[in-house]
C-alpha cells in the first residue's frame, strides 16, 4: 500500500507530510527539496503509520505545494498516446522514436494553484500526464524493466503539461511553448510506490475536465512507451537525479486539432514563421475548446482497483489577454 | 580585466583555480558546484593577483574539468547565426523567434576530454558556440539590456554543442540527439566578468578546426539575437539559477548541409520516420565533414583586441561504430 505524500505550508512554514484520511500526519523531516526528502525522508513517510508522536493537521487547513520541486529535471515524453497523436495530425501507431523534449522546472505549481497565461499566448491547451519521479541516481546505461522498475521510480503524480500551442509549434522547439511559470500543476500527492504496484501503473484511469465537461479519459495501458523502457532508453542518454521528474505524455482529447496537412504546414521550417502562425491560429479559432480567462480543470489519475490514488487537481485559469480584450 | 576561472582536479582533488600564466593559482574556495562558487567564491578570485598567500600548480600538472557543473541548466539558442541557417535549409534572415531548447547538463565534459559518440549515432557533427553563464538568480520577468548584462551575466566559456544530426532532425525534439554524455565540452575557463567587458562580447571571434582544418570561423558580431535580449525575453518564460549556461548558437561551416527541400522532407512529423532517416542519411552520406574515430576538434573564442580570451579547447573523438566496422 502505497503513501501520499504532500509538500504544504502550514502557518508561515513549508512542511512534509502523509495524508491520513481528512488529515495529514506531519513529518518532523524538513528537507527543502524533493531529492534531499527522498534520500533522507521515506523512511520516516513509510512508518508514518506506527508513528503516535506525529503532529495531525486537518488537509482543509494547509496550503499544498508542488510535491516535485527545484532542482528536478523534467524531461517530457511527446505523443506517446495513439488518440492524441491522431488528433496533432500525426499517423496514430507507435513511431520508431521516443520524442523527449526538456520544461522548466520553474513551471512547477500546485495542484490547486492558478494558471497563469502570459499576455502574448493566443493558444492555451491543457495536457494531463502520468508524472514519473526518479527514486535513485541514475548515471549509466540501465536495464530497466518492471521487475527493477520500484528501484528507479520513487513515485507517481499527477501532472498537467500546460501548452502555448502558438509559441510551441510555430517555433519548432517545444521548451519555451511548455515552460511558463505557472504551466506544471503537479500533485496533489506523491504516491510512493512498492514493489507490489507495479502491475498497476499499466492500469490507471486519467481524467481531465474543463468547467466540468470530461476532455481527456485514458488508460496508462495505452501508454505506447512504457516507464521502464522509457527510464532505460534515456538512462543511456542522460543522468538522473533522485526527484527529477519524466512526464509520459497525454492522451487524446486537447483542444489543439489539426490534420496531417495543416500539421505539415504549421511545423515546416522553411515556410515563414509569421504566415504559419497565421495559419495555426486561423484553423483552431474555430474551437471553442482552448482555455479561457476563469476557466477550471480539474484532473484525476487512479487505478481501477482503487488501491493507487494520486488525487485530484482542480486550478483555475487566468489569462490576462482575454481579461483586458474584454475590459 | 577578467579572470580566467579553471575547475580542475590535481592530486586526486577538485579545485578551484585563476589561470596565470603557465601557472593556476589554487584558490582556497572548495565549493562542489558553480552555482555555489559563484556565491562565495568570486570575491576571492578577483583579488587573487593581491593574494600572495596562494598555492601555485602548473597548468601542465592539472586535469581541467568543466567550469560549469551541475546542477546548472543548460538553454540552447538554434539556428542563431545566418550562415548557420542557410547551410541548415532555413531562411538567413532573422526570423521572428528566438529558437530554444535544452540540453542535459550530464553532457558537460573537460575542454581536453574525449568525446564518445553512442554506437547508434551516424551523423556526428560539432558546433562551436559561446557560452553565456548566469550570475544572477532570476526569478521574474527582468528588463536586460547592454547597461546593466554585467549584473546577469558572470562570465564567457567556450563550448561545442555536439549533436547527433540523425536523431536530432528525425526526432523532431532535440533535446535527445544533442545530450548524450561528453556531447558538451565546456571551458577551459570561465572568463568572469567585468562591466567594461560587455561591448567586447559582441566582438569575439570563433573558430573551431577538425584535424587543424578550419571548419568554422565568425564573430558575435553576426549574432541574430543577442545575449542581453535572450536573458531579457527568457526571464519572461523560466526561472535563472547562478550558474546556469546559455549556448547562443553556432555559425556557419558545421558538417550538416541540408537545402530547404531536404530540411522540409526530413522535419516532416507526418512521413514515416524511418524514411526521413533514410532520406537524411543519402543526403549526408557523400559529405566527408561528419565527425569520425580518431579525428581532433579544437575551438577557441577571443575578442579581436585579445583582452578576452576563453581559452582553447582539443577534444579527441571516440566513435565506437566505426572503431568496431573496422575490426
Amino acid at each position: 500500500m502505497g503513501i501520499k505524500l504532500v509538500r504544504f505550508e502550514h502557518q508561515g512554514t513549508n512542511k512534509w507530510g502523509v495524508v491520513d484520511g481528512e488529515n495529514v500526519k506531519v513529518l518532523n523531516n524538513s528537507s527543502k527539496t524533493l531529492a534531499k526528502f527522498l534520500e533522507n525522508g521515506q523512511a520516516e513517510a513509510r512508518d508514518v503509520l506506527n508513528n503516535d508522536t506525529l503532529q495531525t493537521v486537518a488537509l482543509s487547513e494547509v496550503t499544498l505545494l508542488s510535491p516535485v520541486t527545484k532542482p528536478a529535471k523534467i524531461v517530457c515524453q511527446g505523443a506517446n498516446y495513439s488518440t492524441h497523436r491522431a488528433e496533432a495530425g500525426m499517423e496514430a501507431k507507435r513511431p520508431p522514436f521516443n520524442m523527449i523534449f526538456g520544461k522548466a522546472n520553474s513551471s512547477l505549481t500546485g495542484a490547486y494553484d492558478t494558471v497563469v497565461s502570459p499576455e502574448h499566448v493566443k493558444l492555451l491547451d491543457y495536457e494531463i500526464e502520468l508524472g514519473l519521479v526518479i527514486g535513485k541516481d541514475i548515471t549509466e546505461e540501465t536495464a530497466v524493466t518492471d521487475d527493477n522498475l520500484h528501484e528507479y521510480l520513487a513515485g507517481l503524480v499527477v501532472a498537467n503539461d500546460i501548452s502555448a500551442r502558438d509559441v510551441q509549434l510555430v517555433q519548432g522547439q517545444w521548451l519555451k511553448g511548455k515552460s511558463y511559470r505557472t504551466f506544471c500543476p503537479t500533485g496533489p500527492y506523491l504516491y510512493l510506490l512498492d514493489k507490489e504496484d507495479i502491475p498497476n501503473i499499466h492500469n490507471l484511469e486519467l481524467k481531465l475536465w474543463v468547467n466540468d465537461e470530461i476532455r481527456q479519459e485514458a488508460n496508462t495501458e495505452q501508454l505506447l512507451f512504457k516507464p521502464a523502457e522509457t527510464i532505460a532508453e534515456l538512462s543511456g542518454v542522460m543522468d538522473f537525479d533522485k526527484g527529477d521528474m519524466i512526464l509520459s505524455g497525454t492522451t487524446g482529447g486537447v483542444a489543439l486539432n489539426l490534420t496531417p496537412e495543416l500539421l505539415a504546414t504549421v511545423s515546416n521550417p522553411t515556410i515563414d514563421a509569421n504566415q504559419r502562425l497565421e495559419v495555426l491560429i486561423e484553423a483552431q479559432s474555430k474551437s471553442n475548446r482552448y482555455l479561457k480567462d476563469g476557466d477550471v480543470i480539474r484532473t484525476s489519475i487512479k487505478s481501477a482497483d482503487g488501491t493507487i490514488d494520486l488525487g485530484e487537481q482542480k486550478n483555475k485559469v487566468q489569462a490576462p489577454a482575454l481579461v483586458s480584450s474584454k475590459a
